[in-house]
C-alpha cells in the first residue's frame, strides 16, 4: 500500500529502547534468537558509535527523496529514521540539510537502504548513519511513497515503531513488542559471556567450556606426516 | 585512438579551480545540473580531505601501469591524475614511489579507476587517492595505452584539462569552460542553505520551505488504527 | 579431506617470520615473485597495523564455526588463525570471545574469508584482523570440517605453517620454506626503492630510471591541436 | 520466530490462482499497484513457461536444506516451494530428488532463494524453478528452520498461502485475500494494453495516447547544429 | 546538458551500416582498434540474433521511463535505440508496449543499460534486446532527461547517429565517420582470418604463425619431474 | 612458480575418465566427499552438453591471452583446458580460431576463469566451454604466465591431470589418483538415488527415507491459528 503516511504509530517504549543501546548488535541479535540483523550490506560512515531509537519507515522511488522529507513531519525524538526505495539505488537521497532538520526534532540517526552524501558534515554535526552506500548522485524530489509502513531492509522486515540498534557492526531492528524481553536476554548474554571470556582468557578451551567435543565424533586427528601419508602429498 | 600522448592539452583556469575546492562534491555536482559524478564506487583511502585540480588523464591496459610512468612526464602542478584500463581491473598498478614521483611535479592527488597500494604510506605522505580498489598486486609495465585523451570512470567522460573535485563523499568533473560557472553556481548554492539550515535548525519543514505539499496530492493521511483496517494486518 | 584435524604441521621459522613483519604487504608480493596476495576482497578492520605469522587453517561450513573451536586447542604462539569455508558466507563467524581465546595462545590475528562481528571490542583489545565481511549475523556449531589443511583463499592456496604478512594493503601468503628467501628479497627491494624514491623526489623520471622509452615505439606524441585535427573533435 | 512448522496455513483461492497463471508477472506485479517483484536476482533456469501457485514457505540455514525436506510433507497440490535462507547462500540445496517428492504432491514449482542443481534434469522432467544461483555445491540437513512462516525473498514479504506467479521475467508474490482483485484488475490491464498496442503498431504515439507531452514542459528540443552550439563541441 | 531532446541529428550512411552487420561484434570490435565493446554486462535475451543500426540515445532518470516515450517520436528506420539511467538501476522501464511503437517505426533492436521485461513477448514479436537487467519491475513516467545527446554505457561513449553492432558477444559502438573504414577493416579480418583458421585445422601453432616464440623468451619448459623437484612438492 | 611450462604431465586414466563423463558434475560432487565444485560462478555457454577430461592448465595475465597459443603445443587428445588469470578479469581472451586449434589436437571443452567470446561459432562448431564471463573485449599477446602448473579456480585447486567434469550445473575437479574410485561412488550413489527415487515418487517422505525426524527435536508444529496467536499477527 503505497501512497500513505501513518501519523503516530504505536513506538517501542523508549525506556526501555535506551537500554538497549547499552548492548551491542551482535549481542542483541544473539539474544532474540539469532534475528533481525539488518544485513552486512549496511555499513556506518563513523567509527566507534552505538545507538539505538524507534523506527520512522521510509519508503522512496529511486533518485527520489520527497518521502524523506515527508517523514520529517512525523518524526518524533527517540527515532532513528530509516529509509528504503522500491528498487535498489545506490544515490544520495540524504544529506546535512535533511540531518539538521531531522536533528531539530530528536531524531537519534539514519538508516538507509540506498545512498547518502555530505558524511564529513555528518560525522561533524554528529548526526550517525548506516548506509548500503556513499554517494554524492543527488535525487529529485517528484514521486509519492510511503511513510510509517512496514520496509524491508537486509531481507528483515521493520515495522514503525520497532526498535533499531546500530553499532560499527551494523543495525539490527527488534520487534516492537519484544524490546523489554530482548533488554533482559542481553543482560543474560553479555553476564554469561563475562564468566566464559575470564575463563577463556585464563586458557580454558570453549570446545570444553560448550562441550562441543561430541560433535567431533567423525573427525579424525592426524599427525602432519599422517596426514601426508593419506593424502598423498606433502 | 589509444597509443597517443597529447602533450599540453588546455587547462582549467587554476585560479578558478582552486575556488572549487572550496565546495564539496555534493555541492559541485548539484550546481553544475547534478551531473558530473564519478560514481559510488570510488572511495577515497584518507578522510577529511578535500582537493581539486585539473585531470591529467591516463589510459592503462589491466595488470599494467606503464602509461602511468608515461604521465609524469606530462605532468603539471594543479593536476590530479585520473588513470582507467581498458577493461575492469583491482590490480594495484599505483604505490608511493609514483605518488613521490608525481609530487615531486606538483600534482595533488590521484583518481583511480582500478587498484592501488601502498595506502599507509600515501596517507602518510599526504598524497590524498581515491580509488576503485585497494590491492598490493603488482603489475607489468609492457602495454602501451594513452594519456591525455578522453577517459570514462564511473559513467562520466573526463576530458584532460578538466576539473576534479574530491572529497570524503567521492569526486567529480567539471568540464573545463564551466569551471567559472560552476564556482558561482556553488557560491549561490551554499548561501541558499545556509538560509536554509537555519530555518530547519530552527523547526520549519522542508515541504514547506521548498513548497512540496502540492506533490502528495494523491497521498493519503491515515491513523495508525485506520492503515492497520486498511491493510487486515497488524 | 575434511573432517581432519592435524595437529602440529611444520610452521615457518618464527625467526624469519618476524623479520617479514618489517616490510609491507606489497614489497613482499613483489619481492617473491608478484604470488601470494590474498586478493582485493580482503579488508583490514583497523588502520595502521602490521604483522606476521604462521598460518593456522581453518575450514568451516557456511554460517556454522565449530572448527574455529577446535583450532584454537591447535594454536601455537606466532598463529594468524586463517578461515576459510566450504561456499561463500558473509556470516559474522568470529567475534571478541574467540579472540580472546586466542590471544591467550599467542595468536597475532585472524585473516577471516567469511564475515566477523565486534570489530570495535576486537580493536579496543588489539586483535588485529583482515575480513571480506563484517558481519553481527550469528552461526551455529554443528557441522564439522578440517584444521590445519590446505585451503583457498582469494584464489591463493596456504598451507599450515606458511607465512602470512598482513596490512593495510591486505594479506599476502609465503610458503613455508621460502620465507627466508623473502625475507632477503625484500630487504633487497627495499634498498633499491629507498634509492629510487630519492631520484624521483629529486625530479628524475621512472621512464628513464627503468628504461621504458623503448617500450614507447608505437606510441605518438601529439599536441591538443593535432590530436583534435586526427580525431576530428575538440 | 524460527524452529516452528505451521499445518495448514490459509491458502489463497487455487481457482483465482490458476486465472492468475494467464497473466504475465510484469502485468499483475503492475495491476497490483507496481508491488510483490521478487527482483531481478531471481532468473527461470527454463524459458517460456509460466506458473501460478500458492506459496508453501521454507527458511533454511545456509548450506543446509533440512528443511525442504521437513516442507514436503506440508506441501498441498497446487503449491510453490518457496526457499529462503538465514543469510546470504548460492550452495545448490535443491535438485532432482527433491522435485520428484515434491511432484508427487502436486507441488508446481520452485522459487529458490539460494541455489539449486541438477538443472538439466529439472527441465526434462517438467518441474520448473526459478533461483538467485545454479550451483553443484551440496549441502547437509543438520540444522532446524521454518516451514510456512512469513519469509521475505528479493526485498518482498511472502506469506504462506499467498499467490506466486512466475515466468521469463521473475516472479511476483500477490497477497493471499488480493488474489481476486488482482486477476480482475490484469484482466483490465490486459484489456487496455491490447487496444494501445494496436493504436501504437498503427503509429500513434504513446506521448499523446498517454497525455505526457505536458511533463516535458521544461524540455527543449534542439536541432543536432544548435545543440553542438550549445555544448561548445562536435 | 540534460533536458534536451536533439531532432535529427546526423547518422551513419545506412549501407555501410548494413554491411556491418555481416560481421560479429568480436570482429567489428578488433578491426577498429580493440575499441568500442559495450561491455560484459549487457547480455542478450535472445540467442543467435545479429543486428545492426544507428544509435538512438535516450538518458532516463532511475525507475522512469519517460524520456523513452519521447525518444520513439525522433526514431528513424534502421535506428536501435541505446537506454542509460542518471545512476545504475535495474527496473524494467522497457516492455512490449514500447516495442510494438518503435517497430512501427522501423527501430530495429534495444540496447539497455537498465533493466527490461515482457522478454518472452519480445522474443515472440522478433524484437532483439541486449539488456543489464532482466526485472519486471514497473517504472513511472514522471521525470525529464534527454534524447539524441551523447551518452556512456558500458565505459564507451555513444553519439546519436554512431553505429551499433550486437550479437551474442554483446554490443559494440562504431563511431559514425568510422564505419566505412569499420566495414573494410572487417572484411580484410575475416579474410585473414579464414587462411589462419585453415591453417590451425591442419594442425599448425598459432605460436608459430602469430612468430609468438620470441615473447617466451624468459619461460622455462621443464618435465613435470623437474617441475616437481624445483616446486618441492608432489 | 611462473613463466614455466610443464610438459607431459601426468594425466589421470583416460578410460576411467570417459567412465565420469557418464555422471553429473553433481553426483561426482557428492561422490568424492562433497568437494571439488568449480563455484557458482562458472556458467556454461550450451545447454545440454556434458563432458569429462584431463586439465591442461593455464596461467595468463589479465587482458592477455599469450600463454593459451602456448598451451596448445601442450595439449593432448582428452584434455580440457583450464585457464585461470593472476587476477580478475573479465576480457574475452578466447575465441573460435584458438577453439578450432584445440579441437585439432582432441581437446574436449574450455573452462574459463576470465572470458571468452565467439559463443555463436562455438555452439555450431560443438566445442562445449564454461565461463565466468562473456565478452567481445579482446586481449594482448605479451606477457608470460605459465603452463600445466597448480592452478586455483572458483576456490578449488587444479592439477595438471586432474579428471574435469562438466555440465548444465557447472564444473567439477577429481584429483588425477582420485578418478577410478570417484567413478565407483558415483556409481553407488545412483544407484542408491534410483531406488530413493522410486520410492519419492510412490510418496514416501525423505524425513522418513533419510531418518531425519530426530533432527527436528527442537522444532514445534503449530497450526496456523496457534501460529498468529504466539506471534502476534496474522
Amino acid at each position: 500500500m503505497l501512497n500513505v503516511v501513518v501519523t503516530n504509530p504505536p513506538r517501542a517504549d523508549i525506556t526501555e529502547v535506551d537500554r538497549l543501546a547499552g548492548y551491542g548488535v551482535a549481542t542483541v541479535h544473539e539474544a532474540i534468537g539469532r534475528s533481525g540483523y539488518l544485513g552486512a550490506g549496511l555499513r556506518p560512515i563513523q567509527q566507534g558509535t552505538r545507538i539505538a531509537g524507534t523506527a520512522l519507515t521510509v519508503v522512496c522511488w529511486p533518485g527520489d527523496n520527497l518521502m524523506i522529507h515527508v517523514a520529517v513531519e512525523q518524526a518524533k525524538p527517540g527515532d532513528i529514521i530509516v529509509v528504503t526505495t522500491t528498487s535498489p539505488s545506490s544515490d544520495g537521497g540524504f544529506g546535512e540539510l535533511l540531518a539538521t532538520s531531522l536533528a531539530a526534532r530528536g531524531v537519534r540517526g539514519l538508516v538507509m537502504g540506498a545512498g547518502l552524501r555530505d558524511t564529513r558534515e555528518l560525522r561533524d554535526m554528529g548526526f550517525p548513519a548506516w548506509t548500503a552506500h556513499v554517494s554524492a548522485q543527488g535525487t529529485v524530489k517528484e514521486t509519492p511513497g510511503a511513510v510509517n509502513v512496514p520496509v524491508v531492509i537486509g531481507g528483515q522486515v521493520v515495522r514503525p515503531g520497532d526498535a533499531i540498534v546500530a553499532d560499527d557492526d551494523g543495525a539490527c531492528v527488534v520487534p516492537r513488542l519484544d524490546v523489554a524481553k530482548a533488554v533482559s536476554a542481553s543482560a543474560a548474554r553479555v553476564a554469561k559471556e563475562d564468566a566464559t571470556r575470564r575463563r577463556l582468557a585464563a586458557g580454558e578451551l570453549s570446545l570444553d567450556i560448550y562441550g562441543l567435543r561430541p560433535k567431533l565424533a567423525g573427525v579424525e586427528y592426524l599427525s602432519a606426516d599422517e596426514y601426508s601419508r593419506r593424502a598423498g602429498e606433502v
